[in-house]
């Protein structure tokens, strides 16, 4: 696959960084360990703080990317777009048990260092995190909490601290079922009432 | 403020609740104790399991709705639609300590005993949840963990077991930033890739 867009990630005050994930969209959550890297897809994931940033993702406990996340204690976030919605899917659909899923589908990474969660090229958004331990509600409910430490978006996507109606290839994706997804549609403001 | 559709909640099998909140939308949290009722907006809603079906959400520790949900152990969820956009902000922006949010904007409820949380007509989708007792990460995070128990939703919105790209004015929302929110959009399936 090549690469759909040319990413220019700028990075997003930690203060907004819930602002990535405010209006629900579907994520890739990446791991590297130094010797191999993997991604996933989820749509159960959302912010739980604003300043500093957390986030809780849902992360099942039989897949490669909770092993690697309880292994390194980090994890990213990339928030893919129209032009990625067949990767999405596809990397939502089969584990990194079986394959490495960035050489079978040629998936593009910014440069970063090889134990670094990598953020994909497929992204409009992105964000690094660091796990929480919760060792609890991780056993109980999969749920992993982590601290937000960087976050960076694509100014044609989301600039001046929030989402912007840009193009349509750019738009965020929020999974409906079954390999479909809403894109994120028209902006509209709410008027106040009495 | 009249009701702006007549919503007709058909009963969703509890293994499809999840995908009512899957895609991302901003929800309305209900409660009610027999003697009063409240509803705050709240963008942080995700599920968290299938079947039996849970999910998560973030309610500050300093609002009314928090302290009804500890002292009942049950809350509800109403997902709006661009027909309640303006209330969902509204609910949203004040806290019900401050007057009668039902009262100061005749919002409508459907049919139900006093103490239950209540469903509001300004919605497309309800759920009833049942408070998993979960000191800790409430305390630490905000985060309340619940069982789905019971959940409805509009055919003309959701049919099928899955969200339906049907009328403008009953897509989800979902916020973006101070009063903003994006619609969803269009639906779009992703292709298999090799």
């Amino acid at each position: 696959m090549s690469d759909l867009h040319s990413p220019n990630p700028v990075s997003v005050p930690l203060a907004k960084a819930y602002r990535l994930l405010n209006h629900g969209p579907t994520v890739l959550v990446t791991t590297a360990d130094g010797i191999r890297r993997n991604v996933m897809a989820a749509a159960w994931a959302m912010p739980v703080d604003f300043d500093p940033p957390k986030v809780a993702v849902v992360i099942d406990a039989a897949t490669l990317t909770r092993r690697m996340v309880e292994a390194t204690g980090r994890f990213g976030l990339t928030v893919p777009c129209v032009a990625s919605l067949d990767l999405t899917n596809a990397v939502g659909s089969v584990s990194g048990d079986e394959f490495d899923k960035f050489e079978r589908w040629s998936i593009g990474v910014l440069p970063d260092a090889p134990d670094t969660p990598p953020r994909l090229t497929a992204g409009v958004a992105w964000l690094d995190c660091r796990v929480i331990d919760e060792p609890g509600i991780a056993a109980r409910h999969d749920l992993i909490v982590a601290h937000v430490t960087a976050a960076w978006a694509d100014p044609q996507a989301f600039a001046n601290g929030r989402w912007q109606r840009g193009r349509d290839d750019l738009q965020t994706i929020h999974h409906v079922a079954g390999g479909t997804f809403f894109t994120a549609g028209t902006i509209l403001s709410a008027r106040p009432m009495d």
